[in-house]
């Protein structure tokens, strides 16, 4: 990732101003703000704006007059209980507004969030830079045989070096086509864009709420989503942790470390805990919800 | 409207804080957050919090790096053309929390907006204080005779103290027994205060982006809105003409003082404009549609 | 509930028309269509209308998996893989609509499920019914001492007299009032309606998909929900079982009959089954969280 | 388009079935059903279901109104009055759901709609077909000078062509190395179509209500909006026609034929119409308004 002598220039400027505010403020995140954290080859985020924090929670739970806070125990274990009996709508206080830049294929699966605002780039207005996501070699994997919409083994290095040659040569061709298609034959910006590949880098600022953001990051930090996507939601992780640090402590407890099991999960449990030596033949599970039983319980 | 020795405590105190940022602040927002607005006789709305300025929405609609302003001058004719062409995505960008008191019949027009955060003070979990609406005597009129949800002329001053007494008695009487049920019963909060009356208040934190208040306030300042929301909606227009007062001019001029012409009634303008004489009868409006037209032209 | 002669004729009528379509049907859901289910003394749920059935789930599901379903799996299998795998879009491709007529104080805790399309009877263009609700004897209880927010014993009988006594008299008289302050003094019907109980009833039209219908049930059918609303939230449950028996089936299975535990939970249970005598001192949960996993584990 | 043998002989198999029902329908989208409206070279639009019709619109909108539609007002009447009033939530009690195929670039922008239901053929789990979009000849066009985001002249013939080529070579061969690297080298469906174009088709499974859609339509039908969006909405807008045909004439009367004038272009046009000659300048309008003014009154 490498911003313009502009792009530097600007951010710079936006970090040496500030402002005095009755507003509560969250250190570790006034340290990181503006500035990009690097994610994949071209793309990054960045923190743009944060309404609240963790006390900020307690104040609304408490539909309080003052800031709402007693004491740090107290509200850890008011966000604690929040979490866990899913009391969801306090955790929609905190706002959080990052700039982000990504591959187009990625800001397809993200815009699915609904419950998000967003504003992008756009190549009907603008032109876009000629960054297009490569992957690593070590990212590149075969078709998972077990799961039709994952990853196996990584490739071999020749393997590798010849895919990312056949991507590179198709991408930077798409990008002269694009550049020519504008500037020789003057086509609007909004046809020439259609050729282009979706390893291109798009951007937006999007903002959304604590509650919407961690259920966002419950889905794209797990294992089953796709790498790329799960490079961003680990870098917005690291800000969540930051900024709200009691209720990410609790979503990590309630959310991200537990597991949720099924009637039938459960049913094993319980006999497995009287005594009985249950298999999966007698467990009422498929044998795929078994495994995935087995992994959870690290038995 | 008034506040405990305690609230009024725990409000001074959190005024009292003040914290340095790298966020973007306004002034007179600054000077205005945590002090109640006093709304009805017994309900406030307050700034709780904010997220962006004007400068906030030109930054998210050129996704900047920098904060996205070249000059004042360039960030009116911009949120005013966002404004115009209902590019709205930007405004979305903005966001503003508020701590409101208000009577239950008008919380229950208000929740109707899906599109914003609330968590509500749990008439399940606590006890609320004995507070009602009494409408002042100008405020009580007759049902509207030309509008099945309006209202009509004001009551007489002997027919206003009659209908403030009833409605005073059967508010207290309602609170009496719901303090009896609860001391002398001991019956479950969450039965208890289903005798209480829909003018009883409530109380909630209330969040929402500058899009979507601005749609609030295009409806709840709308003179058929009833008059208790619109006292709320004229207070926090009040907060959005200081908070962003580039938006709030834009919303103005291209929202609540212009008007939407149908179709026939373009056609009506049209058609005048070139210097013909037209009737109601040939106008293709009904009867109530062409005394709205001419409010509108003024004619 | 008991419905007028007009109502009941409407209702007959409607029933009596039958049509020919392409779309996919659900018997058991035709032969309830717009016959209310009693809920509480005075409301009841009914069934407008109705979009999809278990295999447009399917249908929906495999436009996604598009070319790559080759194999058929049956519906059921495909059904509890998305229920169990959080894959939630197909279950938004069902939809349902009822018609509710249910008190004011549970409406105010249903609106806030807000992704839902709802049409409520307007206080201020109509007269209200003056229906009230009292609960059964049997459902009066005392304020819990463990749960801020639930009931405890049940009240004597005694008791539950004297309060039902104290909730009728002061609903009547504020339905007196209602209407004598409309018909004496011609008040408003918007002004009037401020002094009437949160007991008494209103009705909506409510129209939701399939995944926030269950998300809704998941809630309102849980023990912590107050018991009115279980009630309804029951009904409905009947209408979805009948409606799309797999859906149902894996919502049982993956949603009412698991539980989540938490990352300490967990932990205690890998204990457990590796033969460790836990006791919550050392398990690294709160006093409540410890009885609240034995209660799911049943040991 | 073109449908496979095994597509085709799916989709004549659902036409096939009729049911009996209970619920409203409408005669003009049972014909219709499950048939492809042809949009674009390769894509479509098809009506999977539908919910409601004209009289479920003012069904709705009755409950609110309850027993105070004493007199019978035609449809017709209460569908404009709601229109023109914007009382949008009987209009959210219908619902249509639509099969779509489409090019990703046009994908992107339709998503930003985001009270609908989606589910979306999935590229990592499938194989996409080899589809793209090409524009015919006399659909591409040089950027407009007046309009950053519009078309203007059209190519002659001769720069269509070349512009066509070399779309065309570009997306053949992302089309040949998606199918090399998935086959040769057996890379992860996933990374293997980051190289496909923003012309390659998609599909998905859309569902909305008909306030949604009709806010939808307004936006995308409108000649702002991208040419190609603009072939879906139209062809969509012709499905609503038929579904529910008031509810469309209204539309058509108080959205698509009217217009916003804002405070100053009513200012302008009553000064026009006591007889005043308004210029330009004295106007309160820019340039550019005062142009769109001209247009709207066409004098």
């Amino acid at each position: 990732m490498k911003l313009t002598a502009e792009e530097q220039a600007a951010l710079d400027a936006a970090r040496a101003d500030t402002f005095t505010t009755r507003r509560p403020t969250v250190d570790s995140i006034e340290a990181r703000l503006f500035v990009p954290t690097p994610c994949l080859d071209h793309g990054f985020i960045r923190v743009i704006d944060y309404m609240g924090n963790d006390a900020a929670i307690v104040q609304a739970a408490r539909v309080s007059y003052g800031k709402g806070t007693k004491s740090v125990r107290g509200d850890r274990g008011l966000i604690r209980y929040l979490m866990r009996h899913r009391h969801t709508t306090p955790l929609e206080m905190c706002e959080l507004k990052l700039h982000v830049k990504l591959p187009i294929f990625i800001a397809r699966q993200w815009i699915r969030h609904r419950t998000a605002n967003v504003n992008e780039y756009s190549a009907r207005y603008s032109v876009l830079d000629a960054e297009f996501y490569m992957p690593r070699p070590q990212d590149l994997a075969v078709q998972a045989t077990n799961n039709r919409q994952g990853r196996g083994d990584v490739l071999s290095p020749a393997q590798a070096q010849a895919v990312l040659a056949l991507l590179k040569r198709d991408a930077i061709g798409a990008f002269d086509s694009y550049n020519a298609l504008m500037d020789q034959h003057q086509l609007a910006r909004e046809l020439a864009r259609i050729g282009l590949p979706l390893s291109a880098y798009t951007q937006w600022y999007w903002k959304i709420d604590l509650h919407n953001l961690l259920h966002f990051l419950s889905l794209r930090m797990d294992r089953h989503a796709q790498y790329e996507i799960r490079v961003y939601a680990d870098a917005i992780g690291q800000v969540v942790a930051d900024w709200v640090p009691l209720a990410w402590e609790a979503f990590c407890d309630y959310r991200l470390g537990g597991a949720f099991l099924s009637k039938q999960a459960l049913a094993v449990v319980r006999r497995r805990l009287a005594g009985e030596d249950v298999v999966q033949q007698d467990s009422g599970l498929s044998d795929r919800e078994w495994h995935e039983l087995l992994a959870v319980l690290k038995t």
